[in-house]
């Protein structure tokens, strides 16, 4: 076995004692393990001021230095972070369904943990933090594959969760962390079968599509939000012009911003200068077709990639349809599945929308920007699911569960 | 775009109408398409005469000749299962869950179909009928992928029910056949991202295997069960006998019978001689561990090799572990999560053994022969997972959907 191997060995192990852990022992684990990043402050700080001190030699962009940066403040969000997880409802062990067949077989549905949930992500370390507490609670133990920016931040980190959880009378291995953060060891990840019971990759675009072209165990894709707003004809464009703006300019660096828009051509000369004069308070850039730069002649052209691309910045493709179905036609060939909108106060119009519009979260008359486990009233999640595969939209707590059919009989033989 | 992708392409156009579809338009169609198979009789089993010549030429065993061959009877069972399919319940568009967030916005969760979903398949062409059924009625489009052995029977098949389905006002696309049967085609099947929302493969371990490791399409994985029958100190062994001999000799050919039987030590004198008497019955060849073959000295014996096989046949691997603990742990090392069984009166043993072994079915006394979606009293089947991604045990109608969430707003943002 290589050392992965060893890894994925150990993880399963202790995903066997973990599996049947009483909520009450795993709320304790994630307590103790609060406790412990808060006092392993110095030693997490120290260790993440020697992974700035090595992103800002290579010359990593401000931006990315602040998603890496830890300071006390956020160290004590992680923190509570894992006690409202604590918090949450205990997703295994719910009952789903059950019958008594004909023949006296009782066949119960029973929620149990995935096992073992590999996670990969990037910069951010609060990441192992928040990944592992959502895994311990759900049962499952967690193989946390960080960024090599923040290697020794993620080490530190896991390495104060992994002894409360032991305190707690779990398994250390309950959360495990790749340490090697070459691109061998992520490739390695992805096809560790006999381990990895399902794997989560957190990140942009060229991860997923890395996990998606070389993942052998089973993948929850997550994240990437090419989400559109359609402003249709009956749309208020008062209410139009303030959820564009929120959608676009609140946070321009996640996934459920929006990043194209579309707009009814009945009312594309009202809509647009109002929705663009909102805009430009926050110097967003417009790549518009031909229509709308008739309309807003100052703005960008927009070419073929733009319908596709989600900026994660201060820039909005814009289209000029000729009617909703041309609106639910392009978005089902360029959206990413994630969130799309109709604004509109045409009922009819909506539920066409809401039904014709594959995606994850399709909204009515409000921001894409709720497509969220909070805002939706799950709790923390894990990330946001594109594919239609076990669950779609925030992955909370039940969502990385799995179930198992427990059958009682008397002897019964077919 | 080449062939695949254009078929591809079309069916997921075809999708699309389907996904809206109304209930009683696709029952309209499953009606259709039942007379179709009938009326089309004739040419189906001319067909299928071409397929079976062809076999029969190249050297097919007899027993794979039975799984290709139709007669009026078949095409008969198959028409009758279009329209048990159609008088099961529409699995789209169940409200699963429903909240009112503080904010105002309704957050429906709502199933939906999966899209397009793609069923690779091995000899018996009555899968082209049953998977198209069932993909139809779940609102998905289906692309089937035959064995080159059925590819004249599956065209008359799918032409039949093509035909139905359109004069039942839906799109023929909504079944797709690729008739190119090349080991290529199947392995472009299994990366057609843009079009395929997951692949069923429905066949042998070799099968299974290819797909895992080739797919870039999300994939359920079906099939391969390697099911263990535990006989607990506390068993009843008349019992045990029973349900050893139903879940071993009922159909070897299937993956919930069983093929390794493990006997805690403490009853093993008495347990193995009453169930080998009742399996010698069927002249069943039994592979043991050394303990075992002490108290049987004529079988033969396992090597490591043994205690992984699906063997599929009229042989069974057998062992003496010293508690339920060994059982427990030799079942997490080799089963393949399909369907174990523990015989015991002993209910604290039971409960133990339902919790801690980590597959899709766990029974307490009665025959793992019973995982089957009819006998869950689930209706019609596609296969049965073995993955804990979305799907678990038999893959009915429910299993063939996923969910989105509707937002109704009036205005917010965040």
């Amino acid at each position: 076995m290589n050392a992965l191997e060893t890894l994925g060995a150990r993880a399963k192990q202790a995903s066997r004692t973990l599996m049947t852990a009483s909520t009450e022992t795993k709320n304790r684990a994630l307590a103790a393990a609060a406790q412990a990043l808060l006092e392993a402050q110095d030693a997490i700080l120290a260790e993440n001021a020697k992974d700035l001190a090595k992103a800002r030699e290579v010359g990593m962009a401000s931006s990315m230095l602040d998603r890496l940066a830890l300071d006390p403040g956020r160290l004590a969000g992680m923190a509570k972070g894992l006690l409202e997880v604590a918090e949450l409802p205990d997703p295994v062990g719910v009952t789903l369904s059950e019958v008594v067949r004909p023949n006296g077989l009782r066949v119960r549905k029973v929620s149990v943990p995935m096992g073992v949930i590999a996670v990969i992500f990037e910069a951010r370390p609060n990441v192992s933090a928040d990944a592992a507490a959502l895994c311990l609670k759900s049962g499952n133990a967690v193989i946390l594959r960080g960024g090599k920016e923040a290697v020794r931040s993620n080490a530190a980190i896991v390495n104060a969760m992994r002894g409360a959880v032991e305190r707690a009378g779990l398994p250390a291995d309950c959360i495990c962390l790749v340490e090697d953060t070459s691109r061998e060891s992520a490739r390695a990840l992805m096809r560790l079968n006999d381990y990895v019971d399902v794997l989560i990759p957190r990140g942009g675009a060229g991860l997923i599509h890395t996990v998606v072209a070389n993942a052998t165990v089973p993948v929850i894709e997550t994240g990437v939000g090419n989400c559109h707003i359609y402003i249709d004809r009956d749309a208020d464009l008062a209410m139009a012009a303030d959820i564009v703006y929120n959608a676009k300019t609140s946070r321009v660096s996640v996934c459920n911003a929006a990043e194209s828009l579309l707009v009814h051509e009945a009312v594309a000369e009202a809509a647009l200068p109002a929705v663009y004069k909102r805009l430009a308070e926050k110097q967003v850039t417009l790549y518009g077709d031909a229509r709308a730069q008739e309309i807003l002649p100052g703005i960008e052209k927009a070419d073929e990639s733009d319908w596709g691309r989600e900026y994660l910045d201060y820039k909005m493709s814009v289209k000029v349809v000729g009617s909703l179905d041309e609106a639910v036609a392009h978005i089902a060939k360029y959206s990413s599945g994630h969130s799309d909108c109709i604004v509109t106060e045409n009922a009819a119009a909506a539920e066409r929308f809401l039904n014709e519009v594959d995606s994850a979260a399709v909204y009515w008359n409000a921001s894409t920007r709720f497509t969220d486990g909070g805002c939706f009233g799950f709790g923390a999640e894990i990330g946001i699911s594109t594919q239609k595969l076990h669950a779609r939209g925030p992955l909370g707590l039940p969502q990385l569960t799995s179930f198992k059919y427990q059958i009682y009989g008397d002897g019964q033989v077919r």
